[in-house]
């Protein structure tokens, strides 16, 4: 049987356009910091790319440094600040910053002093995207870029942190977007690249593949290729709800990115859910995938005011604009049936 | 008129297994934390490529811990922990340390704590190789791995800082492997991956990319393909040396990677002749690539006593495998030629 891959959020497959730039870049043999015809050669390549990228998130003039992810994008951006954050933050925000930002249970956050805040602009297990305050300090943007569209320079923050792969790039190259005249110790040292701001040799063939990915999901976004997707969500829930009329939709009455339903069923284990979906043919998640071999409750919607049997039950379908209609009503019921099953043993 | 690359201590062009593995690796579409069958399959690969690097370097059973590149790894060994180093590291690693320890005129290093030093197994300037010392803390091996037969658990060094573009993988990945039992504070946080000592969705790609081209290295250096490289590195020498009689070979006496030779002639600046070599066809380098735009007297000469009119003109020219005697006579005969137009220039 066929697999139905709606596991996007933590993940996505590597576009062509993505390929394609890669596989051109690696035939780019110089050095980016050597001198030589070879070596400029490899700047132009990483310039070009650095150019493709702020046109794709409305970051033109700004100042882009590629990192090896958005962690370390995270790391660059808040290590050392005290910023303030809330328990809805990924991890790799969350350890740099305190939880003490409150929450709702609409997934929203309330911020009283943007200049010293992080603020992610869609969450990744929910999809609750928020409204950011003008003159936020930092915003993880890594869940939103690809998906909604996205202008860095109007989006009321001074830095943003995104990543190739969860937009059809490869996994290992990410980004910190600045405006620019803002000042940040280096977390990695002893070279002059990326404007001094981030030393060691150059991801060329990860930058190359970034960028291609970055502005053809801009290309996709722009098309409305989302609003579709968005659609086919809201068929996943409805034959969700339907079938099963004690699950409780997270996030479902707030501006949500098109792609992204968490759903629980009290009780009934995430982790369960997600194995048995796999060997039904379907890969989902309960949780963030960023956290290797973790098992635990979801921090997000404890947050959000759920208590644990729901918080621990909570899993995540992320589709992108490649799944059909008909691969989330497999999906669904296939779900109902093991649902069906696990209220049999409960009974 | 075809160039001839010059300068693979700055970095290599891509091993076709490389190429090969990383295409391979753009079909796995899971992130290897998921822990469906999509994600399995993500972190299945990088366990192989992990087995395979281990094995190129002779470090089975070591801890080998996948970095966005040597100056990361580099980072994660030494920051923190007050090593002392020498002023011929790499400033990836002098950015970590102090560079108290004394370098002699061959350019070895004199190391009377290894539990608290730092040494870097090959100077990338100069290819001076080190004898490294019992229980040596951390051993950047960068430039030697793929060049040298490597056999970390050997080596001496409880530590070792390796890179994937300077033996034929990609740029953008490095790797620090260590003796089991190491304590390390990670520099990158917010995630459990690399055994919760590195956080960040994995570089799959270019981890591919990296142990293929290792495994691919080690075979070439087993087959003693390094010996004829030496062969070619010391016909060029000859050559200079037999156009030029005051030219001065920096570490000639002392063991060396077979493929590396810094010379000088005193007053004819390294950054000129780079230049002016290029415009003839030929990549070499003056000092090491890693600073971008920085044009500077080398500090590695500097330390090994040579005077600023020789450190300011040395030039670095690095082979590999598949540079022939022609080119570098070739290349032999227009540096004479540019040389002869200097001294015509300076009389």
């Amino acid at each position: 049987m066929m697999r139905v891959y709606l596991d996007h959020n933590a993940t996505t497959p590597l576009r062509p356009e993505a390929r394609d730039a890669m596989s051109r870049a690696m035939d780019v043999v110089g050095n980016p910091s050597s001198v030589h015809a070879e070596g400029r050669a490899a700047k132009a390549l990483i310039e070009r790319a650095r150019a493709g990228l702020a046109r794709a998130m409305g970051a033109e003039g700004a100042e882009i440094v590629f990192t090896s992810s958005a962690t370390e994008a995270a790391a660059l951006a808040l290590r050392g600040r005290g910023l303030h954050g809330a328990a809805i933050e990924h991890d790799a925000v969350g350890a740099w910053v305190d939880d003490s930002l409150p929450v709702d249970g609409a997934g929203r956050v309330h911020i009283a002093d943007p200049a010293q805040a992080t603020l992610q602009l869609a969450n990744s297990e929910t999809g609750v995207v928020q409204v950011l305050p003008e003159g936020l300090a930092v915003s993880d943007m890594t869940q939103a870029l690809g998906k909604l569209p996205l202008d860095f320079l109007g989006s009321g923050a001074m830095a943003g942190i995104v990543s190739a792969h969860k937009l059809g790039g490869p996994k290992g190259i990410g980004a910190l977007v600045m405006r620019r005249g803002i000042d940040l110790d280096p977390v990695l040292r002893g070279g002059g690249q990326e404007m001094g701001r981030r030393a060691g040799t150059e991801n060329l063939i990860g930058i190359a593949g970034f960028a291609a990915a970055a502005e053809a999901a801009a290309r996709d976004v722009a098309a409305g290729r989302w609003e579709e997707v968005s659609k086919i969500r809201n068929i996943l829930e409805s034959s969700i709800a339907a079938a099963v009329n004690e699950t409780i939709f997270v996030g479902k009455d707030s501006v949500r990115l098109p792609n992204t339903s968490c759903f629980a069923v009290p009780g009934w284990k995430g982790e369960t859910q997600v194995m048995q979906m796999d060997l039904a043919g379907f890969a989902i998640s309960a949780g963030s995938a960023c956290s290797s071999g973790k098992v635990r409750a979801s921090r997000v919607l404890g947050a959000m005011g759920f208590d644990g049997a729901v918080a621990g039950s909570a899993i995540r379908v992320s589709l992108d604009p490649d799944v059909t209609k008909d691969d989330v009503l497999r999906f669904a019921d296939a779900w109902c049936a093991a649902y069906r099953k696990f209220r049999a043993r409960a009974a």
